[in-house]
């Protein structure tokens, strides 16, 4: 689904002053580069980016080419102004990824882009099969905060996401029956075991009811569902996006054991 | 290149009480379970398990069929008692395959087994292309600990590996000519670009100088490589293997910008 949302006519940005200098940048998980490809030419008219664990289209070959056949590390397809892109599982994934969509996006001097993640999520005291859209992102111990080590040094980001852009996001859900959607904060977890509860993992050193205790606690905060991509998506987005931001990510609930 | 390790005898073991009172356990992210495949008959037999980033194996479909064949998350490959298994990027990903690896080899009664991570990484202060066998995975501050987020608690875990087994890699590393191979610390990072010191993320918030200093500073603690999934790897499989553990990383130097 597809949305489209009021915007203010910017570029997308990077906040590195070295790119400046260089003479060349092979964007090498994606398998393109600014001296390879032409950039504008293929990229420009981009409008929706649509970031996801991973893509699962189907179709031939044909219908759809795969713009990153080079490697296996990331799937990406364009369709007109959207552009498809996969981010693996966890925040060290789609942090790679992101760095070099914003970069190509940046090359390709886009403007006016909306990005949104969309995936799965664990529920949190919700009915299953839900959509969630996300309007903060929070960590493990509930903070709306992304923690960033750069080099040997705690940077500690913010991750909120755009509220104008989920509030018209759950505007559409309205006009479309049986779509139960809310918003919510979404949890971002390193671990998919331990880390969200889960008592199958090969290691769980906690009880059930400890485990209540936690996602009871966190559904006092506004926590609706946990995933492992958000924060460092939010932080991203808002470092390097407008100055009013439009990305949102959005999950699907299914269900924790 | 496989090493036959003179081992204990001790079957592969798991940290988790719940797993007794479950009456199926799906390894969802691997498309098997306790239930739908006889584990035993499939993997009983397994003494070496070659844990990758991608496995880029060439060679048409009937000489190799992909076990994990109803997901796209990971890939599967064995041959006679060698396994073979893909783990994405980043400490979540890998985190998610060891849990269910882990319990496979569980359940599946597996003993004597050997685990070796072979991955890329960047080389620090090392000839290009060199071989950097990890006696431990350090963090980003260079200590030898994982931090695991468990639920709302912090838990710092051991990131030693087999000492045994690293110099009887080195060993083999001679017999094989223009091999230059080493024995030393790996950093282990959640981020690829500003967290290994990198000029060209869309990011950059430090100066060349700066990335010079701390990639000094980490080749003086004994660091020689940086990758990003070692340390949960030592973690978890000390928590999960034997008395004397035999599990190796081993990376293939690459550069860092």
């Amino acid at each position: 689904a597809i949305f489209k949302i009021p915007c203010v006519g910017r570029f997308v940005c990077v906040k590195n002053p070295h790119l400046n200098s260089m003479d060349e940048d092979i964007l090498y998980h994606l398998d393109l580069g600014t001296k390879t490809h032409n950039l504008p030419a293929m990229f420009g008219d981009v409008k929706f980016v649509c970031v996801r664990g991973k893509l699962g289209l189907e179709g031939s070959e044909e219908d759809m080419q795969d713009i990153c056949t080079g490697t296996d590390r990331y799937c990406m397809y364009k369709t007109g102004p959207v552009l498809s892109i996969n981010h693996g599982m966890g925040i060290p994934s789609i942090s790679i990824m992101l760095h070099e969509l914003i970069k190509l996006l940046y090359y390709a001097k886009c403007y006016d882009v909306t990005i949104i993640r969309i995936g799965t999520s664990g529920g949190i005291g919700i009915e299953p099969g839900s959509i969630v859209i996300t309007d903060t992102a929070v960590d493990s111990f509930f903070k709306p905060q992304f923690e960033q080590i750069i080099l040997d040094t705690v940077v500690t980001q913010n991750t909120e996401l755009d509220k104008e852009l989920a509030e018209e996001l759950l505007k559409c859900s309205k006009e479309v029956p049986d779509f139960p959607t809310l918003i919510g904060h979404t949890m971002c977890t390193y671990d998919f075991y331990e880390g969200q509860g889960r008592l199958d993992g090969a290691l769980c050193s906690f009880s059930n009811e400890k485990k209540l205790d936690y996602l009871q606690r966190a559904y006092k905060t506004g926590i609706r569902n946990i995933e492992m991509e958000s924060s460092v998506f939010a932080a991203m987005c808002g470092l390097c996006g407008y100055e009013i931001p439009h990305y949102s990510s959005i999950n699907q609930q299914t269900f924790i054991k």
